[in-house]
């Protein structure tokens, strides 16, 4: 703490983000990344655009990746807004449609930057306890005083909402903005994205850093009405006028147009979620049933702790939350089928030596 | 406008940046970036890492980057802050050392930018008028009541304030933040950095996108003792956890240690620019005493806004500011001695054209 700090940074209490370890014979399974690499096209765009300009400033409204978004959504570039990665995108949704003074809502076991935006932004909030089976308890999201932010699938739950809960709770928010962060819908069925046809007050985040193969790289999405996305630039041209690289744009423009890798790849990822999941239940796990990329688990007698501990141990990181009435779970990301196979060798040792100490 | 608009969006006035074209026949000199491309070695670092981890994020405390920027500094990574871009190391800044009730004081002239800050975070400010000769006068900026803010070189006027000036400041603010924005300082003579050593409260501001190519990439620093650096580290992570991607972090640190190519490059536009200065000069300009890599320039006769849309005609684009007492200048980016031949013969022909008409 120095004289110098402001209020702001007294009060805020900084997100703290799954270790980023960079050992090579680490199995990272703790921060919900792809475990396979992006689309060669993605790639060979980035060489392209490294023989160009990178002396020049990228362009600050990014119209060439927002008309690609665009295109895929089957919407136009004035519904798209790119920003530096969906936290930065939330971060600024928080300050365009949220006030200080005005109560928001958003699940008690969610993602955890929420809290750290309301801190830092001054907004007071309600954290909105779940069902007993972890799904989000819609009705409790109606006539919110100030406006209502949930991810779908939530995290780290991975469970689902269905589209007609999300209508509901739009319909029941006439005045204050809905904000659906959908870092996971690619892994589960329908995004709320035909919804901001119809709800003024929906915005729908999304990320390139899951499905895309792109955390590296650092570009998210909010879609909504041109309302919305005009909101989203006034604030990010009163931030930082160029906040993804042109690097950054050129891979992530080339990444949403190679449909067939993304199908693909995601395809894969459920797939092998499946599978895992069942192994998991073969071990004695409780599974909640996942819509996401990772499965959140609970052992019917082992401790989550003791297990990421001994995991961690064993060079395997998955992510452990010392949280009341999540802290028996466990988040783990789904790799490809080797490495959730060598996941199960590891996990199946630990329990061996736990079950003959 | 619309209801669903926070309070912050309605009174923001976003920043308008130079214009970027990505017209292939134009002659860019508009935006104060580097005619030369980044060290070879910064391209072949960034192919490197494309072969590498993109699906993963990369590391939030960017400590590669800072370690590199730590040495070339003779500093600690504790001493250096990283931002996506300079323009979000401001925000953070503002965010993490101003405060609203607070009055803090910029130049008049200054880079446009600071009053998009303040009102954005409701920060009250008072703009200090220059000197007739266009020099900062470092008294007015004594016993601020909430911090200072101003870049040396100033932009855009090009001059460059003494160090003992800002010592000056920096004593007469004991209970304020100083901020030093040095965005052109490798194109001027003595950096304030030593400063952060003495003075607690001196906090220095520099970038990749001028003197290192880099405008493309986003990459920015801040400077000062460790106190200071927390607070905006507070910041940053309680706003994105990961504001520079993969490459940018591959690229900038490369770019740090190639000392060689850096000076090379930027003694290379200080020569330009002081030919380009005595051109303008035969040619009826009043040139102020540029430390920049550009020059601020205003014609004995010739109106600038006429200079600025022939010259625009001409596929030539300068910056034109429409800003009482700046509103005869031009700003003209230092490019390489073909572009700022071929702006000669451009300059030269419009000039003939309104002198026979």
């Amino acid at each position: 703490m120095s004289k110098f700090w402001s209020e702001m940074v007294k009060r805020c209490e900084p997100y703290v983000p799954g270790e980023q370890l960079d050992q090579q014979n680490i199995l990272k399974l703790n921060t919900n990344e792809n475990p396979y690499p992006p689309s060669p096209i993605a790639i060979e765009a980035i060489k392209e655009e490294l023989d160009r300009k990178l002396n020049l400033y990228p362009s600050p409204t990014v119209d060439q990746l927002r008309n690609e978004a665009a295109k895929y959504y089957g919407l136009s570039k004035e519904n798209i807004f790119a920003g530096n990665g969906s936290d930065e995108v939330l971060a600024f949704s928080f300050m365009a449609f949220f006030e200080p003074g005005r109560k928001i809502r958003f699940p008690m076991i969610s993602y955890s930057f929420y809290p750290v935006y309301a801190k830092l932004f001054n907004i007071p909030y309600e954290e909105i306890e779940l069902n007993r089976d972890f799904s989000l308890p819609a009705e409790a999201f109606f006539q919110s005083e100030g406006g209502v932010i949930f991810p779908n699938p939530n995290a780290p739950t991975s469970v689902y909402l269905e589209l007609d809960a999300i209508k509901d709770i739009a319909e029941n928010n006439p005045g204050q903005i809905v904000i659906i962060d959908e870092a996971y819908i690619d892994f589960a069925s329908i995004s709320a994205i035909s919804l901001t046809k119809t709800y003024d007050n929906v915005l729908v985040v999304q990320t390139m850093s899951k499905s895309r193969s792109l955390a590296g790289l650092r570009v998210g999405f909010a879609i909504g009405n041109p309302d919305l996305i005009e909101a989203l630039y006034r604030i990010k041209d009163s931030f930082n006028s160029y906040t993804i690289d042109r690097l950054a744009i050129a891979g992530a423009t080339a990444a949403m147009k190679d449909i067939e890798y993304f199908n693909h790849t995601t395809q894969k990822i459920v797939q092998t979620r499946e599978w895992a999941a069942a192994e998991m239940k073969k071990r004695g796990f409780h599974v909640l049933p996942s819509a996401t990329n990772f499965i959140f688990a609970c052992h019917y007698s082992k401790n989550a702790a003791d297990l990421y501990t001994g995991l961690k141990r064993e060079n395997v990181l998955v992510r452990y939350f010392n949280k009341s009435e999540i802290d028996n779970f466990l988040r783990i990301t789904i790799g490809t089928d080797e490495d959730m196979k060598l996941f199960f060798e590891k996990l199946d040792s630990l329990i061996r030596k736990a079950s003959t100490r």
